[in-house]
């Protein structure tokens, strides 16, 4: 497998676009992306847990039902979730960009990321659907990426090439998510493509498979958005044997997955608001990988773990302390600790109690944009790693006044 | 009812006493308190749910076996969680206490707050408790409260006297919690004392009742820290006919100790870590008592509705969010949510939507330093109040270097 330029166009079949159309206030930021396949697509996605939904999810899981898709509009600058009108703005939507592409609306998928409570501004999509169609260019992923851009900082893009059954395959997507993000689909989009050939039963078994161990470990701040999707489309077009089973072409292309998704994942991690650092948990030994898995999102989640690495501050008692109230059964004088970058690595805890270690190693150890915190438990074969990022004065200040 | 003076030495039969003995480096801080009863008392305690508990707590839960107490030692600047020897140093700072006051080594407890994974310097407990058993009086109780605090900048302390069975009765108490606090017993130490007569297992449940609708419906910052208790002692000197089983006097009871827990545990969210205001959220019409519960717990320890606060943005979709995402069953679309405190009321969402509102009015509302967020849903006779505060920068200076 290799990485490969190109984002959501990079395999066969997909062109995309961006461009500003006025939901923003700003007019220098895009705030509408368009993704197109020429082809009929299978399709599946994943949503948000919560039970406050946006209405473009519900609209979108209706479109999804034949599990066939060919569009994807999506907007930043409002949420559309909890405002009156929210169901009919999202069909609209869907409608519009059926319009200027020549397809049937329920081949559309719609998603928004924003403000909630405040209606859509739909008009704007409305008028800006044909002219975003003809930006449509095989090399427009970098402007759709752009568009779904909330506080996020960076641009998250990524695809890969693989071989299945002879044939080579491409997978790639672009995303954005950078606060409410939490276990259980924080506020994400994630679009992504493959020219695989896959049935839709096997491309929806595979995406949740894959959202279970990346999407779902990561945390910016706890809270789960009302708007998250994961979405894929696959247009077939590499011309493989089609996967319609599990087995080993199914094995490639979930490997495949789990690489764009968790790249995508750990970016959103490290960019999330106010960040200045990606925090890995590694939890190793425990009882079975639910329990692992447990432990490295309690500790990925924790407020003062997350202060304390903002600090740099080898505080491992707060780690222990997170895993202690994670749920998750251990047994505590087992526990070793150790943090780690790559500046080097350095145990602080063993069997549940603390270790003498060199303070100005570890500060030098933490203060570096990428940590790692390793819990060994030493009682199964569970392992899991969460990603998140540190709590800092930033993430209060966009967060204190993002509304107005 | 009636609120008197004295805190945890209000009742008849209760000195207290506070000193600096060293654990702490500032030699102005407190560090020491003993809370000493005259006479034996029935005793009970809860405990933090961490699986990961402090060495003190698990000897104080071997003293309190036989439900009788006379004295309680605690100290601040260290949790002795997590350090080699701590069952040892918290049976020794048990048995230094027993020898200063001259009575029996199980009728004390034992009780630590600070940081984990460092073993408790116990010689300066050992040193300091003759002197500040000497120094214990009927005045003590503000010097025994500022004694356990950490970073809490206000004492708590609170009594109350009422009648019961034609006697008088008086109940009152000390408490510290700031960081590391959320339901569950967050990191607070909570010392109570009642000159009633009632039986350790009438006081055991009563303890229990009020602490799930007082200490578990607060949070500071989500973690549920290793060292929490609320202890209560009886004299039983009030002469009142003993408790011994449930009825109107046990109902009498549970009222002041509600009360009294009801109101350390609001001080405890005001003066958490960084916090600029109380928050309290107040569910009505849920399915039911525990449906109300978690919707209001998870509104008051969303992160984003906690900087909204701290920011005054009426920014009521996050709190339909974490109600969403609160685990509990509702109809989205049937939620109202306003915004009140002494500046007036603000309705900003009726049935699941957007309501257009003064924003000035609602920034003038949510400006002050006691805001309560109302939820209505008109879905059943479910109602619970849970309390927490803003997340403000200072949360994450004083947790980004807490240890160093």
């Amino acid at each position: 497998m290799k990485e490969v330029p190109g984002g959501v166009t990079a395999a066969k079949g997909f062109r995309a676009a961006g461009m500003h159309c006025g939901i923003r206030k700003n007019t220098e930021k895009k705030d509408l992306a368009l993704i197109f396949s020429d082809v009929p697509c299978s399709a599946a996605a994943v949503y948000t847990t919560n039970l406050v939904k946006a209405s473009p999810l519900y609209v979108t899981m209706r479109h999804l039902e034949n599990g066939a898709l060919r569009a994807v509009i999506a907007n930043s600058g409002n949420a559309n979730a909890c405002a009156p009108g929210g169901e009919d703005a999202a069909l609209r939507a869907c409608a519009a960009a059926a319009a200027a592409l020549g397809i049937a609306k329920e081949d559309v998928a719609v998603a928004s990321t924003g403000v909630i409570g405040v209606p859509l501004p739909v008009g704007a999509i409305e008028d800006a659907a044909k002219p975003l169609a003809a930006k449509l260019s095989e090399s427009g992923s970098d402007d759709a990426a752009e568009a779904i851009m909330t506080t996020d900082l960076t641009k998250k893009s990524i695809a890969v090439s693989f071989s299945l059954g002879g044939k080579t395959v491409t997978l790639g997507g672009i995303a954005k998510g950078s606060g409410m993000i939490h276990p259980n689909m924080g506020t994400m989009l994630s679009f992504l493509t493959t020219d695989a050939r896959i049935s839709a039963d096997m491309l929806q078994a595979a995406l949740r498979e894959s959202a279970r161990v990346t999407y779902n470990r990561i945390s910016v701040d706890g809270d789960t958005s009302t708007n998250d999707m994961n979405l894929i489309m696959a247009s077939g077009l590499a011309g493989n044997a089609e996967i319609t089973e599990p087995g080993a072409d199914y094995g490639v292309f979930l490997a495949a997955l789990n690489r764009v998704n968790g790249f995508l994942a750990r970016e959103m991690a490290r960019d999330g608001e106010g960040a200045t650092k990606l925090i890995t948990c590694r939890v190793t030994g425990a009882g079975d990988t639910l329990a692992a898995e447990r432990l490295a999102k309690s500790v990925i989640a924790s407020s003062l773990v997350k202060t304390a690495m903002f600090g740099a501050d080898a505080n491992w008692g707060r780690v222990l302390c997170a895993m202690g109230y994670s749920g998750a059964a251990f047994d505590p004088a087992g526990v070793s600790i150790s943090f780690a970058s790559d500046s080097g690595e350095v145990q602080v805890c063993q069997n549940g109690m603390g270790l003498a270690f060199d303070e100005v190693k570890a500060k030098e150890i933490l203060t570096k944009s990428e940590v790692t915190i390793i819990c060994s438990l030493g009682q199964g074969g569970g392992e899991a790693e969460a990603f998140g990022c540190d709590l800092s004065y930033d993430y209060v200040k966009i967060n204190g006044d993002y509304r107005t």
